[in-house]
């Protein structure tokens, strides 16, 4: 049977392998998606284990090919903070990409991964003492400096231990990429960072640093760009602050969350990046891509089921999860598809509805103004592309447990992060 | 010493009883909060215990007067989504009042914090069939009634268990209260409860129903309301439904979150809702409100630690938590003050600020050009008003633990939920 031009457009949001068995019903990493939320329950985030190490290795392989050619070496780093669970961890490090951690609960969740310390980059713009400290008694192999207080701070502890630290100096290059102004980093008005005039203090700071290693610098000019544009000028402004072994480029690679976004290839992300190095600063450095979303969002789909369908002036159609498990609609005014698992061959066609939570807020809504075919509740409802920030901004809103998060691979399901009960709920408190 | 003007300007967003010691200290519930920070650790929230109480008993009082004076019944019930934590259900369960939950997992955390189930009102858009069984397992005395898929699936799990449950019809009347348009709920184009015509439909279909007693309407026209205007439209036009014994008009009395902002009192919220009734119902009525946010928000301040302080287009003062611990300014744009624990007899001095939080997003600013005096690292700053949708809405955004609450009363601290550890965000985790 030929795909729908709707199924065709659709199948670039869900994970890779997806496919519309012979019963119209979804499956993601071999495994049939209703059978997924009869035997796991919903809301569940559900990521086929394929799609994430394929990403991986097409960003080392995108490395590879052009940091080869231009005599750069490279690392690959996953921006973990996109999502932070003991198996995404283990995963990765399996894969042999380094990490990007974010503070001290994800530095202690990458150790727990089975990362290597010296592999690990550890980021912050407020980062606390204490973490400074697990950091370098964890043997963190680069921390990345945000702030002046940042630099003392290292100093400090980098001296109470008698040790010299790797660092790299975070530079805000003015330019900014364009996207939703929460996620937007590269302006000089910013939390983050050296603008460019602090950057060549901090240059000079670090370096009289009897007990920080200055290796090089570090950009990220902002998050879910679908235009690669704003990276060229963010090399060449950071091109003037001197000559370095190490740069490091960021993240920021958009993804594709509806059928319409065409974000740019991992490959043309990459061509873009080194070339602007080898062009704008030189050969021979060591380079680094942080990719975090474009890792995995698009490895994820969520599951829900449908509990009430309103009629009024729209259709408003109750599943059991919402801002609970997704919160970028509330945040960003992030957009989503959505299809229902039993009939996705008919992705595309019906009622035009609102697919809303079951939080306390109108506001609480996940995918507005989507086609469903007849939505009845008990059917399972699918929103693609949700692996990036869903279980990582997860919380318990309206006394909502945390959904599981499931591995699927050549049809074997495997829970890797199990569903929050109701005593979990209350296992803080103190009674 | 006389209270500065700021000091005054601000002592409304503050927690009843709260006061600036000799040496400048913020106390709260008789706690310095210095020394809470240093004993407790920050970020955390702290609550004056005889606040939550003292509202609580507002209500209650306002209530008394004027329904004794109309012949009407009344309870208020605390909606435990705003701060749904044990101890918080414990204490308003102690002082009398009834509860509304949102959830299976409220309903859950209610009954451990020791409420009859009978003075229990189970609400929501979407609730699942486990919930209402759970709901009718547990004996709850209400269930507010959203949907027609609501309906024929309680007549059923009644019918299953041989009972006869009384509820509640909740309407949008077509009234909406003026606030954010993600907590404004009497719309008629929304997610919750029957419009107009259907609610007609939902009364002839309860009422036909065997196993279901219907007791009366609710309505909730939205959350964080700064005029009371809404109300009295709205129950004129839910009168137009019947005449009915009970009547639960929801709650929405917004708080000040800062000094500028001039709530309704709870007295004169009280007195709109009891009068509208009474003129434009009747006497003899039970009626019930629900209050959340104005019961718990400025009973609570968070204590943060600054952790930077950054100077380039503004000054950007970098605290140890944000939009893990305080959703609300990135979900609703929502304004906060923010003044140094150490140094609160002068407020309101010093250079303008943005106090952001530690998470890798440039939204993640707690509060927008606030004036601080001289801040520096390891200072303690508070933000007011926090009570209400902090602990409610917490997450794990970067890996950053969630806070404590603590609860003060006369000078002596008590954690009531501990903080969470690096441990606890793996426990979930299956290796």
């Amino acid at each position: 049977m030929a795909a729908t031009e709707a199924q065709s457009k659709l199948a670039h949001v869900l994970p890779l392998g997806s496919r519309i068995d012979a019963r119209g019903h979804l499956e993601v990493g071999g495994c049939d998606t209703v059978a997924l939320a009869r035997e796991f329950g919903t809301p569940a985030y559900v990521y086929a284990e394929d799609d994430l190490r394929s990403r991986a290795r097409a960003y080392v392989e995108a490395m590879r090919v052009r940091c080869d050619a231009a005599g750069h070496a490279f690392d690959v780093l996953f921006a973990s903070k996109a999502f932070p669970c003991t198996a995404a961890y283990r995963l990765f490090a399996a894969e042999g990409i380094a990490c990007d951690v974010a503070s001290g609960g994800e530095l202690a969740l990458a150790l727990r991964g089975g990362f290597d310390p010296a592999r690990i980059y550890l980021h912050g713009n407020a980062k606390s003492l204490a973490e400074l400290r697990e950091a370098l008694d964890a043997g963190v192999g680069h921390v990345v400096l945000d702030s002046f207080d940042d630099v003392e701070r290292l100093e400090r502890v980098a001296a109470e231990r008698g040790t010299r630290q790797a660092v790299l100096i975070r530079v805000t290059p003015g330019v900014a990429g364009r996207t939703h102004a929460s996620i937007s980093t590269g302006q000089a008005d910013s939390k983050f960072g050296f603008g460019m005039d602090d950057a060549r203090r901090a240059i000079e700071r670090v370096r009289a640093c009897d007990h920080l290693e200055l290796q090089g610098l570090h950009m990220h000019i902002g998050s879910q760009l679908l235009s690669l544009d704003a990276y060229r000028p963010a090399v060449e402004a950071i091109a003037t602050l001197g000559d370095f072994p190490v740069y490091n480029l960021g993240g920021g690679l958009g993804i594709a969350y509806t059928a319409e976004q065409q974000p740019p290839s991992i490959e043309e992300y990459v061509d873009v990046q080194v070339r602007a190095v080898t062009e704008l600063v030189g050969s021979g450095k060591r380079l680094l891509i942080e990719p975090g979303r474009s890792l995995v969002a698009n490895a994820c789909v969520t599951l829900y089921t449908v509990q009430t369908v309103k009629r009024n002036v729209s259709t408003w159609v109750g599943v059991d999860g919402g801002m609970s498990d997704n919160l970028r609609p509330m945040l960003y005014g992030s957009l989503y598809e959505a299809l229902l698992a039993d009939r996705a061959d008919r992705v595309g066609e019906g009622e035009r509805c609102h697919v809303t939570g079951k939080h306390c807020e109108s506001g609480d809504v996940i995918v507005h103004d989507v086609p469903l075919d007849d939505p009845r509740p008990g059917d399972v409802l699918v929103t693609p592309a949700t692996g990036a920030y869903g279980h990582a901004m997860a919380n318990n809103y309206n006394g909502i447990p945390r959904p599981p998060v499931i591995f699927c691979k050549d049809g074997d399901a495997r829970v890797v992060v199990r569903r929050e009960t109701y005593d979990d709920l209350a296992a803080r408190d103190v009674d």
